[in-house]
């Protein structure tokens, strides 16, 4: 790929220069722990770059391969060289620009995945992976995280996490309904018999505490699609907002991933898996619930610094208001949109998550891009974000006449791309 | 207007050059089986080109211009010349852009209309009109039309469709709340019964064959604005799933017609009438129930390929993500986003629905353009669609740096323009 | 700021220069009458600049600014720079360009707001403001206010309105369901005793014939988020049509501001009260409900020319097709889409609005701008308004290739700029 890929004019250039090798804080991933304690290797591409991505599987499905060569019983090189076939073919994708940056990053392959492409791209990949320094951890410091926080249930054995460049973030959507099986499991781990209420929450705070103690900084609450239009989802909400009066004390921040519609085939569903990369997105989502529930979490104890994830474009721009909704002294943006999530992580979701921060609110707030990953390779999306970041901010300078002095400009990209996030951690 | 219109760059000419005379497939509109079968001639350009186009009488009406000019009793040439008189008032409207193409497609007329120019142009295409290869069949035969469907229901005469360039498309809307009326005709047309649902459906499955027989490929179904929300929907709901399944065993596709809300002003339905233009958008549709209607058609005994049509452009981005929600081996885009619908269909709709189904899926499976015309002029719209698309691919390949080598980028513009639906139709 | 500012192109600065010192019509705003009335005058600039704008406070907010400098017990001077110590952060914001236009215009200070400039810019500005020109009408004078309509309850005093450049707008949100104390004081006022719907009618028209005589031609009324989803409306709703058909018989123009979320942060209502800035936006507005609404309205009476106003930019585009979806002989634009409200007057919004009107409407028909502010200095918005409209205007006239002579383009901009508006107070 080219060394300016997506950075046209020279003061985007320079701007990058100035962040990219800023470190990283992914403050939101599904990276194995366990493979960084193993230190990982992988024997060819495709188990490292393929297999174990359902974004690329979800490509293949979309252009008609045959499921054999998914996740069926065809040769690892076959199903490899399926998705070069494809690979011209979703050009738009951002999985398209990802892939193409795996390669250049982390193998030095600039040649675009296609049917003539596939041998030689396989063969040059699999050479280096066979050298000691592209293990899990080998690969990994060559993206230079400063720190990442894969997600932990409640009652997970996070022992592996070393709390400094690797701490939990808490994924607590089991806390809001928890089953007999759920409790039962708590009071073994916590002494604590949980009779009510109030017995069950002190048992939550006990495993809160030793999340805490292994730097967890973050919690995530998945408010999927219909959420609130849910009659049954009151006693959810309740929780939710006793959850988020805790994480307010800890310091830590709540992430809200909003508007999944998680269910759609059911033959996929029998195949891939929950996520096997078939999710929809609903329809716009319940905003004005939302400010209630956050409301409702001030008035009752504390609000959690709060970081908004809409999976419906169409609520990135009522959601980026809402910074201006909810503050406190000392705190930037105490409520914020967050980085585009999931399906709407490419040029069109990031660029139209920044025009919303910015016309709406105050764009150098932004925390900036999490990965939300199962894949190391994903932390290119890093770069791939701070050169979006650079153009834009640059165009704006320039074309929208801001007019800032190099020096603010630059603190601000460097901000969005690093500082913000680095002060969730620190909190 | 110019050779170039819209073609900014090197890159989009070449482009254009190369889909530009690929035949046409318009495989959704409403064009007069029996204007071609009698291969109607009109007396002057009023008669052709604004009589019949209820998009240039809103227009009309927008601008203020009495009824008297629009569909009262003042002569032709005075409604024409007072649709001239508003016509550069609504430069930035699609029908600005189809207008001119229609003037200097067909009859070589470059003058923008406009008070100054009326006389001019009526004149000068009623000159036209007069020589006999400007018949409805002569002007057609110069679009280049290899296939086309237009709607026909269920109990419709379709003898005149020859199954060929000209097959039926079915408009279903009727049949999933037969009236009594209804059920007895399609008795009498089938010999069937009606006692229950199965008769019910044995029956339908008669017509559907025989439409099958004339060569449809496509069914339709309009869901309006709170289809969903209407309690009294559920046994339409189920009746949606069961004829889905029947297009599904017949190779046909579905087209879901979203979100109109055809209900709006009482004076215009009555002067008007429910097809004269007038009709709104409803609010964000309820895009987690076409989920769930899709996912109980798989489930119930196969999914047909379906194309979503969202009347809300903001309901574009979520639709297109269903194209990785649902699939199947060997079928590329089971389900997909379509052509920008109705309102929607202009400059702004279009590339959305590009910029959508490109980053949330594969663009170069998008089934591209249909009319959903009345009238044989729409066909420019075809010209219109390409050239935004190859402006599009090409500023693609360029500034978001795909990098495609040429006949890849050549490609993806044929099966967009032509050959994607032409897949459906051979299905 | 640069004398070109938004201004890219030869035939945008062209276009500008012949809209650029048109009057202007603001039909909807807060200005202070009393503040006329009194000629006041500010001591310094933060009493003028700062102090009364929520805008301003809410930024601060954003970024975290201790409330004491913001409307606690610190010195004018010290929250005026912190005000300038943020200020270059919250570029992109349109207050930050609404700032810098404020102060070159009115002040000739060219420099942005810092820590470094806090000093120079308040003492440049405190030395005009001691000057008599710099009076509350002084200022206003500069801005060429040909009429303004401030908003007035339906039982305030409007003695103090001119009526000629000072006209009062009904704020009638209190007319929906009016409580007892309302009627007891409109019986007052009226001598009519209010027993039943038609009593309270008959004094609701006394009063609506009182501000007609004061020249009043608008009346607003809120539709907040879910206004439509709360079975309690159900009255309410019947009462604005009948409001609306009175609005009709009047002549007046009816103005729909739709889907705020006024109640969020508990802390920051206690703190700023309900107009502190903190308002957010809820999801996608009943758009059907809408339709329906402005339908019964027509049929019971007569529908008065209505402007929309979303606060989800997602509605833009629905709402701008509605302009379609009414109309009157001899009236252009009968319903339309208004300028992007509150949150979304930016150069987000208003792009947006005129890509929405034009594509799915009329352009050229389009009310324009009106400010909606408390502070006289918000009139530099129109000029903002006016450079962004000319910008876009001729980039559609050139890219678009509307290719439009160019007097038909400077009549479409002075229309939208001034003329449209203007035809709705002669009306």
């Amino acid at each position: 790929m080219k060394e300016n890929f997506l950075l046209k004019t020279d003061g985007a250039r320079v701007l990058y220069e100035s962040v990219k090798t800023l470190p990283i804080v992914d403050f939101h991933n599904h990276i194995s722990v366990d493979d960084i304690a193993k230190d990982r290797r992988c024997g060819d591409l495709y188990e490292l770059w393929l297999a174990p991505d359902p974004y690329k599987h979800r490509l293949m499905r979309i252009c008609g391969v045959d499921e054999k060569y998914i996740t069926g019983d065809a040769a690892p090189y076959e199903k490899f060289e399926k998705y070069c076939e494809i690979f011209p073919y979703v050009a738009g994708n951002p999985v398209y620009d990802w892939s193409r940056m795996e390669l250049s990053r982390v193998f030095g392959i600039e040649k675009i995945p296609s049917r003539e492409n596939a041998r030689y791209i396989f063969d040059s990949a699999n050479e280096k992976l066979a050298s000691p320094e592209f293990s899990n951890n080998g690969i990994l410091s060559g993206f230079g995280v400063e720190y990442q926080s894969p997600v932990a249930t409640l009652l997970e054995d996070i022992s592996g996490f070393n709390g400094k460049t690797v701490a939990p973030s808490l994924r607590a959507d089991d806390l809001l309904a928890p089953t007999d099986e759920f409790k039962a499991e708590l009071t073994e781990k916590t002494g604590i018999v949980i009779t009510d209420k109030e017995s069950y929450m002190a048992a939550v705070c006990v495993m809160l505490d030793k999340f805490n103690e292994k730097g967890c900084r973050f919690a995530d609450h998945s408010l999927d699609a219909k959420f609130f239009a849910d009659d049954r989802n009151g006693a959810r909400r309740e929780m939710l907002v006793n959850l988020g009066n805790e994480y307010a004390k800890r310091g830590w921040t709540l992430l809200l991933h909003m508007n999944a519609k998680r269910r759609t085939s059911p033959r996929l569903l029998s195949l891939a898996g929950p996520a096997g990369g078939f999710a929809a997105v609903g329809e716009s989502f319940d905003i004005a619930a939302i400010a209630d529930l956050l409301g409702a979490m001030e008035e009752r104890g504390g609000l959690p610094d709060t970081v908004l994830f809409p999976l419906n474009m169409s609520d990135q721009a009522p959601l980026a208001v809402m910074q201006g909704s909810y503050s406190q002294d000392g705190v930037p943006s105490k409520v914020q949109l967050g980085p585009s999530w999931w399906w709407c992580d490419h040029t069109l979701g990031i660029r139209n998550t920044l025009e919303c921060i910015a016309s709406f609110g105050a764009v150098s707030q932004f925390i900036g891009m999490t990965t939300d990953s199962r894949s190391i390779l994903s932390f290119v999306r890093h770069d791939y974000f701070r050169r979006i970041l650079c153009s834009w901010l640059d165009e704006k300078n320039t074309s929208a006449e801001w007019e800032l002095p190099a020096e603010y400009l630059a603190e601000i990209a460097a901000k969005i791309s690093y500082g913000n996030a680095k002060l969730k951690i620190e909190k």
